[in-house]
């Protein structure tokens, strides 16, 4: 087979899986059940345990050879009631505004904590405060998210800081509680929860986060004059419970003792309905199967399909993973994730040696008539990275990130804020980084790689009927 | 100065853009505003008064140097009350579906029409039935949008046709009435409605939408047996209106006599809120003036930012705008037109000689940061199309293409569906390109145009406080 031929079959063959999957996914209609009938799924709740339950029929149905439950102990976080109010100066009654609670936090045993609120715009003006400023006070961190960076994945590394930092810091200096401005580009009052752990060296305070529009409405208020909160809540762990990975796999027709793992996560945060975080990466990564399988692909290396338990507050599924792995010697060629959004897909973030990037790279012209263009950033993905400490190379799926960060780890993380296309796109790209990867390694150049970029469907390949 | 400082310039320039828009952008809110405090607003009507008006209002806030109002005359189409329900085999009575008339057509004059439903999935089959199974019956077109086109325009360009065609058919072979299915990518039941035009030959006929559930169980029951429908409705074409396109104008410096055109249209169907058509362009459009005025950006050429009317039931505006460049020999570089939504910008399509195409691909580095790297396709839009027919060259701003048909033309066309980083986004690189074009004209060629396509930000350009 010649060059051109060669690339052609390619192109045909992404051409091909876009086709099943815009006209046949199965993807949408999966999401919405996993939305609309399980509901978010955090970590040890018995909706996590139906979301198992379901992931093993559909990945089963999907066509897998094989689907296998991995065992994984999650930590169960239970949030409880929680409530928190302001009085601002020259009111005489509290007034409660919309809040959540971060993640893995503690609460404040349902007792009612009332101190006065000190803001802080960030952390360098918090370390200047005095000790006195700080020891009893509701610390507020109303550290903003920066809207100018075009992508909001840098804004939420920047900002992402505070949900896990502000807590640390100030109970180190004895404050009694902690509220930050939510990690969240919304125009909205949606507040955003989120993991956070505690250093071993201090006592837990509690600590909330509140949406943008009351966070406005709080700093502005406290620049005004003296603020003071009230905080209730019986947030808590409550110890671990056995879960599980869900593991699909088609076996390798050449090398089946060779890897190739792609996957989300499916536990979400126990508000919304984990559409986008990451219900649309499990319905992708069952998509993947369902189209090798419908186009009759029979992958060299073995698909490993995963769904991971436990991303949000643990990891616990990544871990286990890798644990697995190591243990079982299992040589992984790549891992990719995707858990960015079922957004329309721009690229393809790779964490791996520069000669392998080349590779991925070189099929750059195959991915643009799906709208995929973006191999320069670096990002993996959190269930992978385990698996990446390991030495295997990693890539995780860069949909659009405009619209993530409005919607991340909120109520309004729901099925109506994830449109068909984009999500079944996200498959498409998927599943034809799969199908190259698997056949032709990461050692390989695709030859016509100096292709001048052009975004259409080479005209020979478009349908007429 | 030499060239890597003139690039860097340019670069420079851009961020400063996108800042100023990211940052301090009213475009969203100009949304808000025209969506919920106007609505939508078909031309003729109060609505489409009251959105000149603010229009102007918006144009000189933005700091326009002059901002004047071009009289259109416009047709002005009324819906009034419509109504479709079926009978389906076996069943005793009518059941009343969801339904938007075309645009532009007739009704039955408020009268019931009754008629057997005739089923064809296209135009195709419609030609092979005989003369009796068409005469005083209602057809109904199936012709599905094809989801298997990556880029939804192409399908809009091939599904489109038959909210055109398929009423004039039917009309010129003596059938009652036409039914289409949408013309929609939507998992839902949403009508889309949209212009359409009788040929002088033809007796027009009442011809209406059904969305795609509706349309699916038509097809299902007219393959099981005989169904009857009972059309009613009073839409009518209710003479001309006079109406403006708003302009406004930034003079320029060095060649006030030469003008550089951007625009949406402010005129919507008569559903929704003409969120997305084409508020979101009005808003940008704006957007740009602002911006240009806020960092101080002198052009040499004169901008011209235009609101036009009537875009969708007749394009007068466009036609007024360009008789009026003609009547007053005018001399256009370029007009630029953003009417494809408010989402993720993804590139510019160019319709102008293939040297003046390789100038603005010579940007691509700098719009590669934003989003954009798209430059390949050849749209421009329907408001500048009379332009271009007297020989201007033209631009269309491509958004990322997958939820457009989902919601145009419906009442699903609301400002919550349009993302406020998305938006401003296109602002950003609408601007930008008005910035290059301006600077340099069409016959330069950006000493740095082939750097490596590197979708990251320059490093010395981020950030870090």
């Amino acid at each position: 087979m010649g060059t051109a031929s060669y690339a052609q079959s390619d192109s045909i063959m992404l051409r091909n899986i876009s086709d099943e999957v815009m006209l046949h996914g199965t993807c949408y209609e999966n999401l919405r059940y996993l939305c609309k009938k399980i509901g978010n799924r955090l970590s040890g709740t018995p909706q996590a345990a139906r979301a198992v339950t379901w992931g093993e029929k559909a990945m089963t149905e999907a066509g897998a050879d094989k689907v296998w439950l991995q065992p994984v102990d999650v930590p169960f976080w239970i949030r409880g009631q929680e409530k928190l109010a302001f009085r601002y100066r020259g009111e005489k009654s509290f007034k409660e505004v919309n809040v959540l609670a971060i993640g893995n936090t503690v609460g404040t045993d349902n007792k009612l904590l009332e101190a006065p609120v000190v803001l802080v715009k960030d952390i360098e003006e918090f370390k200047n405060l005095p000790d006195d400023a700080v020891k009893g006070k509701i610390i507020f961190f109303n550290y903003r998210f920066r809207q100018d960076l075009v992508n909001t994945f840098e804004g939420y590394g920047d900002a992402g800081r505070y949900r896990w930092l502000a807590p640390n810091m100030a109970a180190a200096r004895g404050a009694a509680a902690v509220i930050i401005r939510s990690v969240s580009t919304g125009v909205d009052d949606q507040p955003h929860t989120g993991s956070m752990r505690y250093a071993d060296t201090v006592k837990p305070i509690p600590a909330v986060a509140i949406g943008n529009t009351t966070a406005d409405i709080l700093e502005k208020k406290c620049k005004e004059g003296a603020v003071s909160a009230q905080m209730q809540s019986n947030c808590h762990m409550a110890g671990t419970v056995r879960s599980y990975n869900v593991i699909g796999e088609i076996t390798g027709s050449e090398h089946p003792e060779t890897y190739i793992t792609v996957g989300g996560h499916l536990d979400s945060w126990d508000v919304g309905e984990g559409a986008m975080d990451d219900g649309a990466g499990c319905v992708q990564t069952i998509e993947i199967v369902r189209t090798m399988k419908a186009l009759g692909i029979r992958p060299k290396h073995t698909i490993r399909a995963v769904l991971f338990m436990n991303e949000e507050n643990g990891l616990k599924g990544g871990l286990a993973y890798a644990d697995s792995a190591r243990a079982h010697n299992e040589k992984h060629m790549i891992a990719i994730e995707t858990d960015a959004g079922g957004f329309s897909p721009r690229g393809f973030g790779l964490d791996m040696k520069e000669s392998k990037k080349e590779t991925i790279r070189s099929y750059r012209h195959l991915f643009l008539p799906y709208g995929v263009y973006d191999f320069e950033h670096d990002e993996g993905g959190a269930d992978i990275s385990p698996l990446h400490r390991m030495g295997v190379p990693v890539a995780g799926l860069l949909p659009d990130p405009q619209r993530y960060f409005d919607l991340h780890h909120t109520r309004a993380d729901v099925f109506e804020n994830i449109n068909h296309r984009e999500l079944k796109l996200c498959a498409v790209s998927l599943t034809g980084l799969v199908y190259l990867v698997d056949k032709y390694g990461l050692g390989h150049i695709d030859p016509l790689s100096d292709t001048p970029i052009n975004s259409n469907v080479p005209h020979s390949l478009k349908k007429t009927n």
